[in-house]
């Protein structure tokens, strides 16, 4: 029997310009629908698991789509709320080179950010499952939503959950401050914590010694001090940091530390020519989540993840549509992307 | 020099799937802009006026995006403010046969829903010009912009213009009543009142006798009664109705009626093929607004509108991008669809 | 609890050519999945019942993409084997007016019609299901595949299911003979029977005196008599015959026939501007199992039955997505194609 | 060994706005080449014969292009002359209802308006040939032209071959005075002329009494006389003429009127949904070219053509992609449009 | 109000194969216009300047599509003439790594190569504006075209208006003696000279010692001495020279130089991963057109300028759409492509 | 006269995902056709030859599309035989960075495979030709295919013409045991072999030392030592060996070496920007058997093949659309990807 994981968030409409266009040379825009729980639960059921997505969306053909989009990759949707006024949408113009990607949020009013506490009967949602996942961005989405996951997560780790967030700030939900109270309450919940290279200063004002985003130069060093301070303040198991070099909008470079509260575990550094970089965050979380649930070691484990974020990267669309053996073969040493007949 | 026309109204991004695709199955949206005041100041560029289009967009790539749509048909889109949150959505899944089109909104806290009495200098944006056009989409928007429609409805009568209104009773942004007392104020300054064969009945609660809409069995004598109630309860100088029979999504018979208090002028009827419907009615008052300021006379200017918008059932989009000449052509009897080479 | 209904048959790669384009100019294709018994799975997940998808797909990208395709529209398909050498594939080209579509079949040595009887537990599968569904497609892929339907007919019609097949005659599968001979045998455990107007008499011999399918001539009495004749020779409970006339690739009449060994019911027919033709069939199945299920009446039944399938036709794809609703409301009258706000 | 024809005259590069848009809102072209002689060339060669095409294409890859697109269909295209400036182009938006389709063309300073008389070799060219082809567009695109035309229908003539010309009138090449003296002259080696139901008018002078092109009302007795004034006055062996009603750019009417000097054959009228009506003229030819060819009788010969240019009008693009099987299939009253399996 | 900058030249209808396909294998073009100066006119219109573009284009919807092209992106279009016989045209197949990027032009006869010195009212055109530009490809275009271009820059002159000039060589419209001819003699009226790494040879014969442009070894030294050879014969206050270094045809490097007759500027360079090199020269010229209109210094001048045109690379079409804010910040340093949100 | 080449061997559609898709998220492929010596064909009647492709397709649309492809590019399809079932196809997921191409094959069963002695008379097909070129992959389509490749061997070399082989494993076809016994028969006619840096081991179990794939380590000692064992125990005039350089799925180095049993002439090496990979082995056969017809010494052959393939990489499909020129160019060193107008 797969292991239950349960993923709490929102959907968005992801509307992009083909061909690298600009939006305003656009005529018409792909249509895929994602978010950053969501993303993670179509990872975990690409990986066989029973990943279970949890949000509301209208009860409109566009609410459906996404609950159908969710579906075609065998993500359980049937804990998924109906009703509320909208889905959340992001608009999204892929940048090459010197000319960066740009996100275009109309997120505001949307079902899940409008959703209140009944919608969800968490002891039920939760019974059998093995991990409860969120990120930053849910509890930013309004006091109600931080609410709701709060009550989440507290009845999973009652009920024995592992529980994990992604930090993910996003400075058009909230501010710094609000950040910090509300996500503060939610860590005393958290097992295993991921961030990016800036979440955690931006989230609880703990800086990374030594590194400078915008030119890409990371020092392993800043990482770990950073990844200690929180699981000091926290107590987490685990504290995952992805850590991405932008050369440019066409190519990164990717790799991940992974802290158990004892030793450091780098990653394997991939440099990527870049398909889709939405997403790639995510992916690395379901990695994550998938490889410690299998009982994988911590290198391994952050190698998994790594190595499957990588492949994301690579394909268009905000969910990580790769299998197991994939990642596995990858990790193992082939990056050498010939053809596989 | 061309005649200016002013048009006040929201413009929506319209998003609509390919060849016949239920919602559910999309994997891509055509991209285009449209609204009802908008879509009538295209015509009128079309037709060589200086058609001002007035709203206000959000300071984002999606609001230039709706402004360069316009630009690129000739709209003058001076007098567009800035500001607010998001442009509102439409999206549209074209039916066919006895499979109607699906319009799905997504229209609430656009920019020009919450726009404020201050955005718009109607002084300044009225000088000079000869017409002032607005649906009853429009008020129905807020409260705020009925009160802003209202102030450039009674500074166009004041300055001297003719004030043409589209009745377009929307039944997601209002109630009956809320609209007979919002829209009856603003009839004071109205001259040109549009209405297709529902409006007046859902509007004003003037009925049609001897109509049954779903079946499409339309009397003209009961029609003429309509008109001659709205002349009589407002002081129009003309009311034009349109008479849509919906055989089935693919075909509809389209004529209209023109009242001008004393005469009643009936067009021609055409038997369509639709390719697009939406924006049918609002080619026909750009038609009809056209026709009256070029100073054609009621039989040629009901025939005129009709012709107009008869043919823009037939471009995918919007707005109807035809010339006179075109609309000239049909109206003398060439509906064959001979190849012109 | 939704109703659980078990289909059984095949699913297929489905490549068809945009805009009408004939094969020989094609440098795309349209891809979706479908077959006969999928494609009822599919019309009854829309209706909201717990339809489930039996076959044997291979165990590569192209057969998860079928399986991808099932799930998205919310069919269960934890009861499909893997295996076997290749997804069957057909080729579409789609017709207009006096050009007829044309199918091009690339179907033998499929994983389905090599599957082998104990690729199925058709016990555990069947458990708790209220409905068993195949067509005459099924049988005739191969005799193994001919054998395992007879298990599956049998242990449902054993564990109390009704059991329905469309006996879908396939010229390119197998000869009357070979059909007559197999398909006598499996009648023995249907209840419902669902033919065409040409499926009787190419399986059983039975013709419908007075009917001339080329020109599109069906004179009801003859239906009549061919339906009373099945339920003669094999006691359905219900005989339902579609009755397509097609004036040309474009325009068909589309009506239908249910005899319940008492009475005739005659539903209303529908003229219908074609989109997609192919599932057209499957649709009505669909609608009638639903409708039957949901304890309607024979001519409330027929009624739903037809009009599902008359949406279906307005399409692209195999499958059918129209809600209940929706279908209520052509049910109802309303064909008018107006557009929906 | 299949007989071997030769058609002579311009092939364009056509590029058509996609999905009935107009030109003003297309972002892309659909692309593809055409020409009057070149569509009858792919028809002949689609009905196995050995179809050769001869014209003056540039020396650069949008030449190539179209000689590629040629061969695609199995004309052969090895007499072809390169050199020149360029291709000439004609842009194609594609009407519906009363919207009519609309042809820009650019063909001015073409390769082959440019072309001279020592391009081609006609002894050459027309060695071992049965039939030579051309219209009335290819002396129009210049004296020179006009001139190597006049060179090969002699030498068609005097190698005993066939000759036919489509009249084929476009008013942006030349003025009627000018077709006229030009085409009476090269009709003194035409064996079988083909016109439209306005050609004969435009270019000799000779009226179809009781027809209004426009209003579509075409009389039979009208089209006699045409015929027979055309026999009179230039001794061709047959006379065709094609009765296209246009009832709406989506809709037409499709006939055709052969005389043999003796007796007039009216062919079967088809009422054709239209998806691409450019090309339905010359595929009217190459049917009637084939038909005549292959030994058939007048009235065989008439039908064949007439079913082979309806099939024509439901495929995209300039040439005509059927069969003999599928025309005879139609000849023999199959228009029924059922799924071919 | 915004500076008024006139820009005189071509505008061509651009026809591109998508997805790097070679020309014979492409079934469909994409559509866009563009030329040298209006690519110009359109970067300055980006940057909110009243871009006033000038030029005839044939009274067709094709002439007009350019119009409406330009409208689009807020160039004004009010100046330019109608008439002529055809739009040029350019056909473009994008390359990638070593197989070159192909531009097969067919330009001649365009309504501007025939316009005669009536079309334009210059001291009408040039009224209340600050600057005029036109490049080496609008004199080439004919006789009568150079006759036109020196009228408007002797006129521009006259009125006070800075004039730039980008060389431009093209050696499909004429011969090195002919430009230098005609080109010096303009040279008399402009203050800004524009030249890539090879125009000046190829123009004016004046060579940059140590450089080889198929390998792509730049010399600084040899363009510091072809800019001084520049200022010294033509008396220029700003010349400004593009340094391209081709690695292939998906990698760039891209700089520039800028000389005031005192100092040389050089900018920082780009190493671009190329989406559409069409028009990076012209986007150059627009950033620097803007930095001087804006009093940027020499130094940030030519930064601006090179970055303005690093971004156009990654944008298809010829027009570069981007804003100041994001020019400034590719400026500041963030070359690093980081997702925008 | 240009030589006529005989090409023996399978055609199969491809079906690939457009954008870098995934199987499981495309709704489209891309339609084209190739195969190992159908690719070879089409090289070599791009560089002038007269290009005979021989194999067998069914006799539908899917076959004839096929035919229809590859005399778009002028291949020489008379020789192809018509029947049996079906015609193979592949899947193509194109890969990117770390992410592998990925090849599903679905060929069993096709034409080809089935074919028969009787259905090629090869004395007729080999007459008036001087080459003969068949791949590793036509004899393991079956064992009757192996002995038809064994007759045309044969035959051609009774005729003195000059046999290529390219070894071209493929491991879902045959086992190397079964490959080595067949292919060692064949090898007594080849004159010419062909190998990739894995064939000779997997076919012959030659090794090359030195040498690790899955890491890219080639070492041209080892390959050179596997050429000396190739002509020692076969006897060819020369060997060619591809060498690719896996650096990832976008990236990768491109060079070979040529053996004349007495010289090793090592090619110039490319560092290509991949577009489509598949069919590159393919076209540097072509451009080696071109370039040895032509009667180039081993140093230019070898480049010129080297070239060649080097562009196809930068062409999507299996056909390489290059000129001689253009291969020429970019032996002589212009890989600089600069704009040709």
């Amino acid at each position: 029997m797969a292991a239950k994981v349960v993923c709490f968030g929102e959907i968005m409409l992801r509307l992009s310009t083909p061909g690298y266009q600009r939006f305003v040379q656009a005529q018409s825009f792909d249509v895929t629908y994602g978010g950053g729980e969501a993303n993670v639960a179509v990872s975990l059921a690409n990986f066989g698991l029973d990943a279970c997505f949890v949000t509301k969306v209208p009860n409109n053909p566009i609410g459906q789509s996404a609950v159908n989009h969710l579906r075609r990759f065998g993500v359980n949707t049937s804990y998924i709320a109906r009703g509320g006024n909208r889905l959340g949408i992001y608009f999204l113009e892929t940048g090459a080179s010197q000319r960066p990607s740009k996100v275009v949020y109309d997120r505001a009013h949307s079902a899940i950010a409008e959703a209140r506490t009944e919608d969800f009967n968490w002891p039920e949602i939760l019974a059998g499952a093995r991990w409860f996942h969120f990120t930053g961005i849910t509890p930013a989405l309004s006091d109600n939503v931080a609410e709701i996951t709060l009550v989440a997560a507290r009845t999973a780790k009652e009920l024995g959950l592992t529980v994990s967030c992604d930090l993910n700030y996003r400075k058009n939900l909230w501010t710094p401050e609000k950040a910090n109270q509300v996500m503060s309450r939610l860590m005393e919940y958290v097992d295993v914590c991921i961030a990016n290279e800036e979440d955690a200063e931006k989230v609880f004002g703990i800086k990374a010694a030594g590194s400078d985003i915008i030119k890409g130069a990371l020092s392993d060093a800043g990482y770990q001090d950073v990844a200690r301070q929180l699981v000091e303040r926290f107590g987490f198991k685990y504290v995952a940091i992805t850590l991405r070099e932008s050369y440019s909008a066409s190519d990164n470079g990717w790799s991940a530390l992974l802290y158990d509260g004892k030793e450091f575990y780098k990653s394997r550094k991939y440099d990527i020519r870049i398909v889709d970089r939405v997403g790639g965050g995510d992916s690395f979380g379901g990695g994550l989540i998938y490889a410690l649930l299998a009982g994988k070691g911590p290198e391994e484990a952050i190698n998994f993840a790594v190595a499957a974020s990588c492949l994301k990267h690579t394909i268009p669309g905000d969910f990580n549509m790769v299998s197991i053996d994939e990642v596995e073969n990858l990790v193992k040493g082939d990056g050498s992307g010939r053809v596989q007949r």
